[in-house]
């Protein structure tokens, strides 16, 4: 099933739309925290005036189970080169995610300024990178791993293994069922769809994210994505994480933060 | 004038209440975003079970002039451990700032569990800094550097004389009026208090936020605030900063990304 049919939105009325969460884009039955985001951005890119998702904010309140949804948009702001919106994705009457918006039109030519040059840890091609498996060492289903194609380097897998690096990151590759090309929305996937980086330093159960924050760059070359997520302080059981993603002609198209809560500190 | 009368709240209503943005707190009479931001999470720390904000996710749709202003705070699910709240700061009837936060209890007894360290580029004590005046090169006042003390290290200060470093970082210091503590309120503010990181690139005019989001990640320690502020990429007239805040003890108390529009690109 495309990233398209499983974000699919139907218009119910103005800036209300239903939609419905694919059982097979979850990780243990929960749906990816990014999948979500992806389908109010989605949202957004309609309701507004500008297609292009750049800059996106999403608190999590209660994770919803797959199935039906709703979603509301409101237009907060529209300027000339930018829209700014709310939304929110409700189940059962319940707000299960808020999120800020702001949408633009992003321009196929542009080119980085200047740029200060992440260090990529990884230099590996995808093919000689390492799928994830779709079942956790305690015996989860991880079905979101038999649809999309996810894959890290070697040098970053000691977690699977039980001897985790003790670096706190994950480096590799992304791709979208039937190699489908990424765009702003489905970028919002991407820079929530690696495994938390906290499993290279030790393992927990859920690191359910909290606080999610995404800014689109550009638009990215077709083909797969490559992503740096990398953990930076864990304390009082909370962790922030910071996500890069680049497109395979190497810019950098999606960068990410996020606060998630886990089991440790 | 303390941060805490300049952040004061009158409460009108449940959930509803008026302020005062001082002109004292602002660049070329524009008030900072760091500013409002801290007043939208005093009004969620009164609103929401818990005192502390920890995640604060802005987006700036206009810019309020100093003079009053209406705060609007919605309870969006109160849980054991954190609230989640839907803010908004409106003047004149348009709304200018809307946020979504969390908040919870944040313990004087926690220490990090693990921390990956960044690169603290700076190593100067407070006095050796040299502090940024209260007037632009081009006239305009910046009055809230009157108001504040902050103070860059001499080896990130090449944009005073014209001669920027192209490094796109500044570190230094920052204290509030009268050397008053730092709480998880004002540190909403120390995240968007420096300069655009920018000017050590090229010199532009005004630099105006578009998205602000901060974790609080612990209670600093009385004094003073240690800060990097960092651009990452400057690509279709926007640029993506980084900011971290150190309290005197050199733990990591704050973390922020800005997204923001910038005349380059």
């Amino acid at each position: 099933v495309s990233f398209d049919d499983v974000t699919a939105l139907q218009q119910r009325a103005a800036g209300l739309f239903t939609a419905e969460i694919s059982p097979d884009w979850t990780i243990a039955d929960k749906p990816n925290g990014g999948y979500l985001l992806a389908m109010l951005g989605r949202a957004a890119g309609l309701v507004g005036l500008h297609p292009d998702v750049i800059a996106a904010s999403a608190h999590y309140l209660t994770t919803p189970e797959p199935g039906p949804v709703t979603i509301e948009v409101e237009v907060l702001r529209s300027g000339r080169s930018a829209s700014q919106l709310r939304t929110s994705l409700q189940q059962d009457g319940r707000s299960c995610v808020q999120a800020l918006l702001t949408t633009s039109r992003l321009d196929a030519d542009s080119t980085a300024y200047w740029d200060r040059g992440v260090p990529a840890p990884g230099s590996l091609p995808m093919a000689d990178c390492i799928r994830i498996p779709d079942r956790t060492p305690t015996g989860l289903s991880v079905a979101i791993m038999r649809q999309v194609d996810l894959r890290i380097e070697p040098g970053c897998l000691g977690f699977a293994d039980g001897r985790p690096s003790g670096r706190g990151e994950l480096y590799g590759w992304l791709a979208l069922p039937d190699g489908a090309n990424f765009d702003p929305c489905s970028l919002l996937y991407a820079i929530d769809a690696f495994p938390p980086a906290t499993f290279e330093i030790e393992a927990t159960g859920w690191v359910p994210t909290l606080e999610l924050t995404g800014y689109v760059r550009a638009l990215p070359a077709p083909g797969p994505v490559r992503i740096l997520q990398r953990a930076q302080l864990i304390e009082a059981r909370r962790v922030d994480e910071a996500c890069f993603v680049w497109d395979v002609t190497g810019r950098l198209v999606a960068q990410a933060s996020q606060l998630a809560g886990i089991k440790l500190g």
